[in-house]
């Protein structure tokens, strides 16, 4: 499994964005993050297990309560995936020019519909 | 389901995120991709499913030969999901910026590793 296949289904759940939405401006504990998006703890922790197995975030225990674990971002993956949405959409002008070339030239052949 | 739901579960999927990287210089028919990408046509067939169900391909006839589908990007989900990943980055400097206070204020205290 490419990091992408893992980065993408993980951000495939509206929960787990909602994670990285609250995390994009700080840090927080699983309990608020579960508080917030209005799931159960043990729900939030699958969410947050997957969300760590993808790289996508991180725990450290530096708070003051060294039990308790807060949750922060990685940027590193989001970064990957912004690399590939680039070089899909560095194409995108020759493509839909390249389009517009094939739609000119079968001009009037073969149309099914307009 | 949101669209960004469908638009991420479809991408994750390397062999449909093969046939967004061939679709990006030029339109293609559907045995063309599944050769390209080493697949049976019954399984590029379903790939195909998926990517036309979320917007991020359409399908045409107007080729030479009407009965041959031709398969083309759509540019507007992989917008929509350069503007969420855009929404996430823009807070980085500043979710940084409260991670890096976090670790300050709690320096020292109830630390496990360092």
């Amino acid at each position: 499994m490419s990091d992408l296949d893992g980065t993408l289904a993980a951000l495939a759940d509206p929960t787990r964005r909602g994670v990285v939405e609250l995390l994009r401006r700080r840090p927080r504990r699983a309990g608020e993050l579960a508080e917030s998006l209005g799931t159960s703890p043990p729900a939030m922790s699958r969410h947050l297990r997957v969300l760590r197995t993808t790289g996508l975030v991180d725990e450290d225990h530096r708070g003051e309560d060294a039990r308790v674990r807060v949750y922060h971002l990685r940027p590193e993956p989001f970064h990957v995936l912004r690399r590939w949405l680039d070089e899909v959409e560095k194409f995108w002008t020759l493509e839909l020019a390249s389009f517009q070339d094939h739609l000119e030239r079968t001009r009037g052949t073969g149309k099914r519909r307009r």
